[in-house]
């Protein structure tokens, strides 16, 4: 029977439970597994898990916490990883059947720098074929179902590390975000997910989906709980040749409760069309804000632009996609499911001077949106437009939903560091978002507004019922 | 009649003069020019000539000069600028006939950035059509002439500047270098042309070639006056997407002649296919270093690169010029002379795929040069493996001559600094160049290994019999 309370802990909470030998990584880790093991038939949130090295490396942390020796506050704390991260012996399939027998011999640098501090690395969630889409529902592991609604995605592409923190199967995770894939599946779980400024945290065996934009980040309960796990992955990675080599802000020691006098913009574009539950808890949220004596305002970064930037960056991510598989889809196509193999050949026509443009179209939307930050501290906004949709019988038919990810990929989009924290519930009791971005390197502010937020709220702190 | 002895004094020597009110910035501004008219009708290294308004300058540096108040070392010192640069109201035509008729509103930023320095613009100095190839043979504003042998191409793309400097038409010059445009033209005519760090200097306003690969940069007649114009160069520029936004290390005051104990590394494939002239020139370069108290070790720092690097970053240079002039290319395309029409039309059917591959090979190509560099403190080598080669009748007629560049646009490719001072000719007075190269921002080193040789040897002091 699963210990839920243990399952809950925050890993702050956890840690200092550890650190006072009030709590053994040993039992915390059977607490987990326990409610994997009561709770994963339903989600599925899990691909792979990695129950014996778990407790071998749960041991381990038991010892230095005994000795009083213990490596930071993530020794000793369950975390999940997302399937496109490497495991040194242990499948890395990204999700797809291309990659399904494919078994790294070394660890990637956001897990290798996890296991250096001590964390136990449970098992591998469940991702969106190639972190290629927003559902989850995948046509080679199978659906990962949201736990507050089990008809229902948990968005995607990380929506297993979402699904996985939801249930009480994980204290922290590992995610990955191109277009809103570690904040969209935190709204639709209601747990708390991080993408940092790009180049902040390497992705040294990373499978890759659009080097230009993709993010590894941590997935945690809680902003204070993601900034102890930026704490850990932030730094510079020579795998990664993006990754920027400069000393990282430690973002956890710079939350405090007080954002009194932050002036936050609201962008009137990114509101439209969003569902009326969406505002409404926005609006409350903005209500939660002014009362930490936060000031609001409105800007439009691209109000200047010239044309529709959003299709003319269209190329990037699934030209980048298909020039790292391009093998796969000469020699054995079939191995990719026919909705993101389509993509994928599709980009394969595109010519080089439409890509070109599209990456100095990008260039510009990152200036903008850092050039209207002179007036304002931070921008604000829900996370989705909308709440988590249903679950498709046959993965091939989903319906596209690019509003799913309209306020989320801007930020992919301009490389600033962004923050999804749960903001509320519709009647039917289906979380969403509420998203903070700030300008490039800025991570610490946004995980301070998003815990000046959680200690006024306690949306983060609620379960499902499973 | 032109003042041979004021047109050929360093920038350093004749702002020292300038300071001590012994040289009117006036004068030197008029022998300047009427060197220009008692040469420039062999040479043709000006497009474009500024007569009216370098006086203007050279009146008001004078005037500052008097009252004791000078803007720094370049105020009063008449520079050359390299027609890619924009010039508020003056045709900038960057040698095609495209824009034959293009006038900008705003001067280059690295053009506001020496006029604010009070330095006087002579004119526009002629360059191969859109930057893209390596001879100056202008189709459409004619052949420049090399100073040393007048049947003979001064380099390219920045070939005027390299031109005017070693003819004595202009104390400083500015060029662009996206496969060797500042240091083969710096070789080819024996002066000194730095190619800075990427993004060290900002090119707003720069016509773009290729935005991955183009460096803004100084050409002058030492290393030491490279300096003193980079100092001015050097800083963010809000209108370069890529520009570095970090304090830049005055590049002057690190000149010394002490470079005892360096490392210096040779890459041995890089001298294979040189020119004996250019081999025996580099031997002797050599051992003046080693006078100096260098020391010379081996590497490759591409040994284990598998496959063709060169042939597959290709697409890089020709798909981005190709993106920047669709326009161009698609409604008249005869005001693109043939054989870069040609290059451009071809690089329209590039696949994108190649082009992100491209991306991700240069940026592995950057990695390996830096990586090297654990044991070195720079590179060495001859800056061309040729000496000029002879202008063609026939523009469209040119053989292609990829050795020419092949030392040079491997540090296009690595982002790094890399400079190109005069070390001898061959018996028939064509100059060659040596090549130092460094770690990214460390621009003052190579100008100070740079300046150190011409501390010791004097080939940068010599003059072609014009």
């Amino acid at each position: 029977m699963a210990d839920l309370d243990l399952s809950y802990l925050s890993i702050a909470e956890a840690s200092r439970r550890i650190e006072a030998k009030e709590l053994s990584p040993v039992a915390l880790t059977e607490a987990v597994f326990a409610r994997i093991v009561a709770t994963d038939s339903q989600v599925h949130a899990y691909v792979r898990l990695m129950r014996h090295s778990a407790l071998e490396e749960a041991r381990a942390a038991e010892g230095r916490a005994q000795a009083g020796a213990r490596l930071g506050p993530l020794d000793g704390i369950p975390i999940a990883v997302k399937d496109l991260f490497d495991t040194a012996g242990v499948v890395t399939a990204a999700g797809t059947g291309a990659y399904a027998e494919r078994v790294p011999a070394e660890d990637a640098t956001a897990v290798r720098r996890l296991r250096e501090a001590g964390a136990v690395i449970l098992g591998k969630t469940n991702t969106h074929e190639l972190a290629m889409g927003g559902t989850t529902n995948n046509i080679h592991f199978g659906a990962t179902r949201n736990p507050w609604d089990l008809r229902r995605v948990p968005g995607g592409s990380s929506g297993g590390s979402g699904a996985a923190l939801a249930a009480g199967q994980a204290l922290g995770a590992l995610g990955t975000d191109t277009g809103g894939s570690i904040r969209i599946p935190a709204a639709f779980c209601s747990v708390t997910g991080h993408k940092p400024t790009y180049g902040l945290v390497g992705r040294g065996g990373v499978v890759p989906l659009s080097l230009t934009l993709d993010h590894a980040g941590p997935m945690a309960r809680s902003a204070e709980d993601c900034a102890l796990l930026l704490d850990v992955l932030a730094g510079h990675d020579e795998r990664d040749a993006d990754s920027v080599d400069r000393p990282a802000a430690r973002s956890f020691d710079a939350l405090t409760a007080d954002v009194r006098g932050l002036r936050l913009a609201i962008v009137p574009s990114l509101l439209e069309g969003c569902d009326a539950v969406v505002l409404r808890n926005f609006e409350a949220s903005l209500e939660v804000l002014a009362g930490l004596g936060v000031e609001v305002g409105e800007c439009e970064p691209l109000a200047g632009f010239a044309g529709d930037w959003r299709g003319m960056v269209g190329p990037i991510l699934s030209v980048e996609a298909a020039s790292y598989i391009d093998d796969v889809l000469a020699r054995r196509p079939g191995a990719i499911g026919e909705p993101v193999r389509n993509r994928l050949l599709a980009a394969l026509e595109v010519r080089a001077v439409e890509y070109a443009k599209a990456l100095e179209t990008r260039k510009r939307v990152e200036r903008a949106y850092e050039a209207a930050l002179g007036r304002f501290d931070a921008y604000v906004l829900p996370t989705s437009p909308m709440v988590p949709d249903e679950i498709a019988n046959d993965p091939a038919a989903e319906p596209a939903t690019p509003l799913k990810f309209r306020n989320t990929s801007v930020f992919d989009h301009s490389h600033q560091p962004a923050l999804s924290v749960p903001n509320g519930f519709d009647v039917d009791g289906l979380p969403t978002g509420l998203q903070f971005a700030a300008a490039m390197f800025n991570d610490a502010l946004v995980l301070r507004l998003g815990h000046a937020y959680q200690l006024a709220t306690d949306f983060h702190t609620r379960r499902p019922a499973l």
